[in-house]
């Protein structure tokens, strides 16, 4: 058999050239792979169904990151996906494969994080799997959610002329993540050294512990706006930007002056030597939305805290672009996370 | 921290003891964590959820398991789950990690495997994660059915008087993967040898392509036949038989002679000097369906093909106890697979 190595595609590529294939047969599914989540049609409302796998020394390190923490965020990774489709998340399933170095008291802490998770969205675990692993800790979970069929926001919405807009501030959880690994490196060297988080709480919070938007897409029904795309951010604002062109057959012009960055991570990037912007751009797992919006829309979102305009939706042909604050007109490039 | 084993719970008490603590909120959670699947009300028609993890080492042996058929029966374990509640299968979402020795080309042959399952149960891929893992395969899938409310069968609505069912045959699927264990250790031993799989196509068969009893489930609807209970054989029947029992509140009485075991399997079994029954009750990953009936409904079964009635529920305080051919009465143990 040829031996075609994974790197070759990419997460997107590769799942792109798996799946490609599969005809969707059935009447009720709406939207298959290739959105936050995928849709199944249930009459005036739709169920909406994502699903994450979350694999130790891959996505997440132990050394730093509390099993509380994990197990709260494995959730809320996937509660964001649900809310990027403009619906609410009712009831997961939590599958759980480990080795037999984790106790039943260290599973404990894992379930405290999903069950505060639970609580804080107001979603039911309704099921899923435990099952012993010869190595590591790989975590899977499935979120549903409920969405009334016309509130439905896809990827593949976005126009020329509509607005971008992002939540809250980008970049940090990154920065957060350097941060732990550097302590975690000069930990190894010299363990008797205490790690030094410079009280960057922000930062090394938004790493540990990231919310999912709940609180936009409430504010988006109570204001009856409806974006025209959206996606949640994780792999970055440059490659989650280039998800909504690509599905949208668009361009878009983000200015770098647009683009939210909170005073920490503006700091924290200095002193690593970064920029800010490409943290923003590039950094991902900060859980904000991407939307877009009908102009007609701008004084709805005015009004609204914590959303910020960063740019506009071109047509293709112009390419998708940054304007820095110098103002110098950049290509931009979907770099995101390559775990392979 | 304490350090408990986690072999000291079991599997299924491991999960009762992690999510005995989360409550269920959802006006649309009609079952959480306990039965074959979740089922969420949508009005007149229920979606029902049921998800499961493949782990390499643990749960498949790639060293004679063709990628294909793990695939094909990856989906199959899951939909024989959707089976199991009266629902049909719609959709799936299909979550892969995987080390950098896997090449395009086996990922391939692993998505072939699924999409065949897909056509022959015709089911629609509709999502999922393609990710890295330090070592090994692991497969998460989710499967999303539809039942209307009224024929949602759990595995607590048997009573005292019902018959006990088993469709098609048990402990070939056991007894096949005895054969390619043995085969296994002896290339092991002498990489020249060739397999001798003594022709039993049968046993292999049911181990490396097990199919979900759609047809069971369609053959119901055509003669108005609902189970009072039902759940699929994938941990033995004395394992299955035990989860209805505790969750109806019920004991019963099996039928040595009742219990449906193939002319190869029986064969097979001796070869291996172990009792059949013993392969029946305790090997597993049968994917047959156990169910029981309301007494009024026998004939209606009697005129359905591979459908064959085993036993009948008794009072709780009768046991659970299997009537040999010698005409024993043993106490059934539930031994299942334990995998920790």
């Amino acid at each position: 058999m040829q031996h075609t190595d994974v790197n070759t595609l990419g997460e997107f590529g590769l799942i792109e050239h798996l799946t490609r294939d599969f005809p969707l047969r059935q009447p009720s599914t709406l939207k298959g792979v290739g959105d936050d989540a995928a849709v199944i049609d249930n009459g005036p409302f739709c169920t909406v169904v994502s699903t994450d796998m979350l694999v130790e020394g891959i996505h997440f390190d132990l050394a730093y990151v509390p099993l509380k923490h994990l197990g709260y965020k494995s959730v809320v990774v996937n509660l964001s996906d649900i809310y990027a489709m403009n619906a609410f998340p009712r009831q997961i399933t939590v599958s759980i494969a480990m080795s037999n170095r984790f106790s039943v008291e260290a599973l404990e802490e894992l379930y405290a994080g999903i069950r505060a998770a639970c609580d804080a969205y107001n979603v039911d675990l309704v099921g899923g799997d435990t099952c012993s692993s010869p190595k590591g800790l790989t975590i899977s979970i499935t979120a549903v959610g409920q969405c009334e069929k016309e509130l439905l926001t896809y990827r593949n919405g976005a126009r020329p002329g509509d607005l971008i807009c992002i939540t809250g501030d980008l970049g940090a959880a990154y920065l957060g993540l350097q941060l732990l690994e550097r302590e975690k490196r000069i930990w190894q060297e010299n363990p008797g050294v205490q790690p030094d988080l410079e009280n960057q709480k922000y930062a090394v919070g938004r790493q540990l512990k990231p919310e999912a938007r709940r609180d936009m897409i409430e504010a988006f029904r109570k204001n009856e706006l409806k974006p025209t795309a959206m996606i949640d951010v994780s792999d970055g604002l440059a490659s989650d930007l280039f998800h909504i062109c690509k599905q949208s057959g668009t361009g878009a012009l983000v200015e770098e002056s647009g683009v939210p960055i909170h005073p920490d991570t503006q700091m924290l990037a200095l002193k690593f030597k970064l920029d800010p912007i490409t943290c923003a751009l590039n950094g991902g797992e900060d859980y904000e939305l991407l939307f877009t919006i009908d102009p007609n829309d701008a004084e709805k979102v005015k009004y609204l805290p914590d959303i910020y305009i960063a740019g506009e939706i071109l047509d293709a042909k112009d390419g998708i672009k940054l304007n820095t604050k110098g103002g110098n007109l950049h290509e931009l490039k979907a770099q995101g996370w390559v775990h392979f």
